[in-house]
């Protein structure tokens, strides 16, 4: 079974490196962009055949190790 | 509108990050994880109203700057 992890800063973190990438955009012609943010995604590849199991295990693995969840948010897909 | 870019390393491509994650979620007695690949995501708010125009422009910033598409390949979605 597959897991996909999206982990974002929370809303009304400052996020530099989405801000760097919405200003070479601009640099680069591309108008109309007003806001980036960026963030990371993990995909894992688990022995769990329960997806309800699965879930709550890598609810888990980033509360304890993949996010920060001081400033990070976090999605589970299992996919 | 907005839209959501995943960027991946290729398969066969070497992520040692997501080897890293692998290795230190085994350390932290989540068994059974077998394989782990960490790519980034990038939110875009963009002007534009058409969807498929959107995803065009989009799909230019990746191959000009947000993906290195010798190593990495990527999709969009609009959200």
């Amino acid at each position: 079974m597959k897991a996909r992890v999206t982990i974002m800063l929370k809303d009304g973190v400052l996020d530099p490196q989405g801000e760097a990438i919405r200003h070479a955009l601009g640099g680069l012609g591309f108008a109309g962009v007003s806001g980036v943010r960026q963030g990371k995604v993990i995909e894992l590849d688990l022995a769990a055949s329960d997806a309800e199991a699965a879930r709550a295990e890598v609810a888990r693995m980033c509360e304890g190790l993949l996010a920060n969840t001081v400033i990070e948010k976090y999605a589970v897909e299992i996919v």
